[in-house]
């Protein structure tokens, strides 16, 4: 990053770091536990002015559903999410293509209009009547990012915001980091020609971030992060070891391809596996339910044990 | 790729091909040329099970505003765009997030609804009218893609449904498709694991799918590439490269940092500055007007040659 990029980066932070802090104190007069939900993957540019980047795959729905339940069971949550990720309530809708134009119709007015197809969008009203009761209630604070050091700086900042606000916090991490970066000094300025041939690539790790978060910007706070793996042998493993390594509370540990409908609950004594029947799948029951149902009841046995 | 994937693919592109030889040929039934646009970026896993991707970044404005002028100037458009990415008319609607949800309102009824703010979306019903006249008139295809292999198959796919129309055809490539990809025999199967230390990529360079568009799959259709680049020093001379290695008919040679009002047409014999006043960005005029509107006549003359 050029210095004028940096100081931008630095003050966007700064903004934030204020933002978060006065709207947490509004949640805590009215008496609400506060969230942090990290949501959606990072970009990673491999070019100083980047046409290319490395992504980490995630749509964002597993945050945008958990903040929405965490909200209902009265959570102030500040989200904190990869711009045009799933949203809560927003993601009832499809993205802006041919499957939202055919789910609108013209309303012959006077005045002409545009309205939502009911039978198109069942679920639209509801959805937007619980955002609107939630962002009234001032109980959702929508923070953006793109970029891993965008994502780096604003969650370090939201943290010492909440820091303040002890074990009433809890840190939702559901974020896809990167666990990989090109420093700035080694990136080429521009796009990289594919006449000079094959690609070679060399990335190195990103600090995690979860060390400084429970050891100095927010030890106070109840941290739950995620595991994701596609390979089941070495879920539960790499689980304890996160626990030991980081000290925090709770590892949610889920493997791609069932992420939708079970995860396993790990804390450093047990081990809760949650999942949806095939009943509660034709339901339409989502697993985020669960897990924060769960989480709630965790985060109140360590409120109490710490009073 | 496993074999059933691979299968699956190629059905998935065979069944594209009659779908689309199917649809020119009502277009040509009706006196209209047809144009196949491509849009939005290529996604290249870096695993089997992939959580991680390389990314070619493009919002896929360019193409979108592109074929909403095409369907407008008479053509028929053949929309292949990377999944989520800007959709003809779609793309006044933000992104379904906070700024969308704000723009819709309650409706009280009876019964109650969701109606759009016609304040906060001026555009949308102009748009929506649009979109319904294309679609009732079959003037755009829309097909999906999302990794870079199921792009080359359809477009290959594309190519050969349209072939048979000859000069009427245009193709308008601007797509940001990956140079790059790691062969499915070299990947790994499981998420490469950060425990590992410092990541090494080593990517193989992607065949050039103009050299047999342009010689085999449609040597009649009149062709356009897009040449991105950073660094302006190089743009017209690796433009001028393309089209005598391709022997195709035009490349759109733009800057990323100035595309959206400035382009230069490129071809064998001519290099034509395009741009967009100071006025005419203050009357939110496209530069995809006038890139079309010159294409348009490109083409016309290109057909008149060949009769």
């Amino acid at each position: 990053m050029a210095a004028a990029a940096e100081e931008a980066a630095a003050a966007a932070a700064a903004a934030a770091e204020g933002r978060v802090r006065a709207w947490a104190e509004g949640q805590a007069a009215r008496g609400r536990r506060v969230a942090l939900v990290t949501s959606g993957g990072t970009q990673v540019p491999l070019e100083a002015r980047a046409v290319r980047f490395l992504e980490n795959f995630s749509s964002g729905r597993r945050g945008a559903a958990s903040a929405e339940r965490l909200v209902a069971a009265g959570y102030g949550v500040c989200f904190l999410h990869r711009a045009r990720s799933a949203f809560p309530w927003a993601r009832v809708l499809p993205p802006p293509g041919p499957a939202l134009l055919d789910a609108l119709r013209l309303t012959p007015g006077p005045p002409p209009g545009v309205a939502a197809d009911p039978a198109a969008l069942p679920a639209l009203l509801p959805a937007l009547r619980d955002y609107r009761r939630a962002t009234e209630d001032g109980a959702l604070l929508a923070i953006e990012f793109t970029g891993l050091a965008e994502y780096l700086a604003l969650l370090k900042a939201a943290a010492r915001a909440l820091a303040p606000f002890g074990s009433n916090v809890m840190f939702y991490l559901a974020a896809a980091v990167s666990d990989f970066y090109i420093p700035t000094s080694e990136m080429p300025e521009h796009k990289i020609q594919s006449s000079e041939g094959p690609l070679q690539i060399t990335m190195k790790m990103v600090p995690k971030m979860l060390s400084p978060l429970v050891k100095e910007w927010a030890p106070e706070a109840f941290v739950i992060s995620f595991k994701l793996e596609t390979d089941p042998l070495i879920l539960i493993d790499k689980s304890r070891q996160a626990l030991e390594k980081y000290r925090h509370q709770v590892v949610v540990a889920n493997i791609l391809e069932s992420r939708r409908t079970s995860v396993i609950i790990v804390t450093k004594d047990s081990q809760t596996p949650l999942s949806l029947s095939d009943e509660e799948i034709a339901q339409g029951m989502e697993i985020e339910e669960k897990i924060v149902s769960y989480l709630q009841g965790r985060h109140t046995a360590f409120i109490e044990k710490k009073v």
